[in-house]
């Protein structure tokens, strides 16, 4: 599989606003770019802190993924993105290893990569995210 | 505040060998070190990814903080864990920022750190460790 670090951590926040504005002047770190994702119905934040991203996420929609996780859970970290040499060898992998897929082949996430999710009842409660440039 | 980089994730599991096989078998990390942290109640296995680590942890008591997560929220990622130059000053700048403390004062964590939790309240639900060597 091969995973080199962790690429992202995605938080699910109720208010991107808010809570860019903590991450900037609570904790100092910078938010480099913002994107939109439509099909994922959710607004992202982008910041480093040393070689991992932190996405702030919001939902534009109750239906979209992160407004029913906020619904469910309330406002935390969503998912942990490893990145590998290649996303669909990878999830290939995991599925011969015994984990279910989300996703059984890559798809373009934020920032254009390659990315896949595997099924969180099989990674012990942790959504997991693979991704690739 | 000075963040370098996120030192580790901590992930709450309800069985730590299960949860090791995963990781080891699976994503093909590797566990390079146990510990046992008793006023915390917790059984902790490490992982390096890239520079940081991932803390499995699994609570020897109901009791505990992490056997009450489980029983709230169930498995998954539990807390962030943020590389500063020295916790007390952190703190004492998040506590100037607005932000509440759980740990007013450093205290001594797994592997020897120094840590300190931010109130998820006011970090938008995400449990917040500062830590330093």
């Amino acid at each position: 599989m091969n995973i080199s670090h962790i690429e992202h951590l995605g938080i699910a926040v109720e208010n991107l606003e808010e809570s860019i504005k903590y991450y900037e002047t609570v904790l100092g770190l910078k938010c480099y770019s913002r994107e939109e994702v439509v099909d994922q119905k959710v607004k992202i934040a982008f910041f480093w802190v040393g070689s991992t991203k932190i996405e702030l996420l919001e939902s534009t929609s109750p239906e979209g993924p992160i407004g029913k996780y906020i619904a469910k859970k309330g406002q935390g970290i969503h998912h942990i993105a490893f990145a590998v040499e290649n996303v669909d060898k990878a999830l290939k992998i995991a599925k011969e290893r015994g984990v279910r897929l989300i996703d059984n082949q890559s798809k373009k996430g934020a920032e254009g990569l390659d990315i896949g999710f595997l099924n969180p009842k099989f990674t012990f409660g942790v959504l997991t995210e693979l991704c690739s440039k």
